[in-house]
């Protein structure tokens, strides 16, 4: 396990982590591509960030880690999206230089 | 129906209220208070209101409308916090001038 692992998954970040996972899902049933969520969570909810932009800043391997703690440890909703599995094992994991969902990490 | 609720549940607002709903979740638990978790929002995530904050801006009964739809949709993981239909219930909507989770709305 990243030694990050399970300070990440604080109170805040458990609550984080179900939006990203809804992301996820989202990306995965066709209703929008990561660019355009990112787009509507930065100017429709004003976050600094939409959630692909901070899973690539995080990584997507930290970020399934996570949820796989939080999946053992809550149950289904935190199953972590085949997506972001397929992702990862395809070695798109974004990180500095790195592809990701998002060109933000790749300069 | 609130005429506003279906466009609530754009793609955007389903990955939101999937935050609102843990949120409400970790309160129920007694992880964390309201405050708590808007500040830890605020500050850890850079959002710019915490979700009890943006519920009371919304309204709580508006808020558990939209968690319906999104539950009739797409199941379980959408189901609304007991907590929350409670406070409803008990008229604690948040709203200008109703009390709500938190103070921001009551001045």
């Amino acid at each position: 396990m990243h030694p990050s692992a399970r300070s990440f998954a604080s109170p805040a970040a458990r609550a984080s982590k179900a939006l990203l996972i809804e992301a996820a899902k989202l990306v995965e049933e066709g209703v929008a591509t990561p660019e355009d969520l990112d787009t509507a969570c930065r100017l429709g909810l004003g976050h600094p960030m939409g959630p692909f932009a901070l899973m690539d800043f995080v990584t997507s391997p930290l970020t399934l880690e996570v949820q796989q703690l939080l999946h053992d440890a809550y149950g289904e909703r935190f199953r972590p999206p085949a997506l972001l599995k397929q992702r990862v094992a395809a070695g798109l994991t974004g990180g500095r230089g790195k592809a990701g969902w998002t060109s933000a990490g790749r300069t």
